[in-house]
């Protein structure tokens, strides 16, 4: 077994894509910023009952467990920063009103996760608490649409759902839990006659509400035909003016915009509207949030949230391919001129490379393509095409 | 126990000093990056041989780790960057001749290491690869003083040893390895009469070396003692000679140099010279290098090596505090005029926060001091001190 091999979904980031990645995360961290979210720093481990309380046995199953050798605790390495950071609004902020807080940092996951085939994604996102009302919900979704467009993602697509319409007729009917499960992957794959026979011994109307889910996807026209076709309790109809809200508020941002009212993805984690963004050229979404008001309820303290997160190595991609900025190649002489220009050049933002004694042989793996000498007493840089490989 | 405690040692970082944190990174990144040393983003995640091996039992216990759920294999959370970035150096970018690089990101360690009192040092550095002479380390030592001082360390005191001597007695006194251990731990305490017990079956110039290593800590002169009082072979001369031209080519830098040949530290890591950087108001050292031109054979090609790094929390204290940018505070109108303004201000890097509904009694948590009123038919940012709590 040879040393240098990495497991399976899991990479190296070299050079060319590691300043990419860098200047996207700036780019996005100040983005996040000036909208007003605070950068928060999140431990990587915490006790796992910190990092899986009641979100879900995926997160679980996602979470790599370690024993702390301090206390002979279960601690997990984070799969997910979204609950450390209800974590943070609940119990270090403290706020009564809203907080906006956003993180980047890598996570780690027991599998690979879905299409983006990797264990360990560069986690970035933006989480904003407090706030119940779709108002919240639709500045979250405008500031993911910003994030993806400054990273020059294209032909944005939109996918909105709620998880609040399905979860409210789980209730109204009584549904027991593996019954709630069966439809509930059922709904996921669109199956109408497996929700149809599953819910066989249901009410009518919930039964007939069920199997519409299937049917309800496309533009902002299927609204009104869930407006028609879905029972209209306070619960249902809220979910479904939230949704024509953003179709309305978001007509201004360049992306398209559609509704899959059976899609619940996240359903054990989200609590209401929930949104996926995909695009051209892109095989898995790109972005994922959604509202999750119950998370902060296992620190002791709900409050509403909803927020987005992105995997910083699966957009970069869209950024142009741009090489490393060449350098300018300094020579190893004593020259307390040398040292003040090269000094000069790098506080300008120059890369200065100076060569070290003995390797003239391989300048050209320096990545320089300007070099610094000395003519009428004074260092100049030139052009040193002999040094580009 | 309550769910939102942290594990002993591990914290999270909250906006003010991350917002510090964050400023730090980006200074460090983009002046190692003039220097041409190259960013790469090592994973969290690798087989334990490769995180390891060669490295010495330290790390090993170090080390968190995990069951590779696809292979069955064992896995480890990175106690250290150096080593991946030696991997990195040694088989993804097959330089010939030097190679720069640079990387930022947390470690996990089972313990709080040593006086830095936390379990996830956010460790940045940089490695030179593939020189073998002092004129790289001094490369290395020059750019780490500048990262110091670049954070706003004053005072700074630069500690160097150089374990080539020991290493040098050591091989050619065949001395065993436990008694290499015992002698080891004997130095690091400077505990001269317990070296001399322990050498007492060694021939009296090595015996006389060994213990007048415990002496020979002070300024540049005792460079002069030492080339005097230990054996004039050839290692030792010019291990001496190297740390003589640390002095001299660092004397411009504004940092004190001191000498400390019974330090060891990094002994099973390190093959060449160690340096340690000390500041008034830190109580442990804030950053740490040294030669380890070893490192590299266990992934099958050995590189002469040398590099630093430092914990960005354990020097974000040198920088001056500062508060979080105050916002300038929206209304929530849908008015266009209002929104150009918005996008406008935060284009220019103006933390602009829009009020959600609903949320009029606790503007003073949104950390704004001027608002966006509408005057004579346009928006305009005025003083809002009734916003600062």
């Amino acid at each position: 077994m040879r040393n240098w091999t990495l497991p399976e979904y899991i990479e190296d980031v070299l050079p060319a894509e590691a300043a990419r990645i860098e200047l996207l995360r700036r780019r996005l961290l100040d983005l996040f910023q000036v909208h007003g979210y605070q950068y928060v720093i999140p431990p990587l481990l915490e006790y796992l009952e910190s990092l899986i309380t009641g979100v879900g046995h995926d997160l679980d199953l996602a979470t790599f467990k370690v024993v702390d050798q301090l206390t002979g605790r279960l601690m997990g390495v984070r799969a997910d920063t979204t609950p450390q950071a209800a974590r943070i609004d609940a119990h270090m902020l403290n706020n009564q009103g809203v907080s906006r807080l956003c993180y980047a940092g890598s996570v780690l996951r027991t599998n690979p996760d879905g299409l983006a085939q990797t264990r360990e994604p560069l986690q970035i996102g933006a989480e904003l608490f407090g706030h119940a009302s779709v108002e919240s919900d639709i500045e979250i979704q405008r500031l993911m649409i910003k994030a993806l467009q400054a990273a020059g993602v294209e032909s944005l697509h939109i996918d909105f759902s709620h998880v609040g319409i399905f979860r409210h007729l789980v209730r109204e009917s009584n549904i027991r839990p593996s019954l709630e499960q069966a439809l509930y992957g059922a709904l996921q794959s669109k199956d109408q006659s497996a929700v149809s026979d599953l819910a066989i011994g249901l009410d009518k109307a919930t039964r007939d509400a069920l199997c519409v889910l299937t049917e309800l996807n496309g533009g902002s026209e299927i609204l009104e035909d869930a407006q028609k076709y879905l029972p209209s309790t306070k619960p249902i109809t809220q979910a479904l003016s939230d949704l024509r809200q953003v179709s309305e508020k978001l007509a201004d941002m360049n992306a398209n915009v559609s509704f899959d009212l059976a899609e619940l993805r996240g359903y054990h984690y989200h609590s209401g509207m929930v949104f996926a963004a995909y695009a051209q050229g892109y095989t898995g979404p790109l972005a994922l949030g959604g509202r999750y008001d119950e998370v902060g309820s296992v620190f002791g303290r709900a409050r509403p949230a909803t927020g987005f997160s992105l995997d910083l190595r699966g957009i970069v991609i869209a950024l142009p391919l741009a090489e490393l900025p060449k350098g300018i190649f300094a020579p190893y002489e004593m020259d307390v001129a040398l040292a003040n220009k090269i000094e000069a050049l790098r506080a300008e933002g120059h890369v200065v490379v100076q060569e070290l004694p003995g390797h003239e042989a391989h300048r050209s793996e320096l990545n320089c393509d300007r070099k610094l000498v000395k003519k009428d007493q004074q260092w100049q840089v030139v052009a040193a095409p002999e040094l580009v490989s």
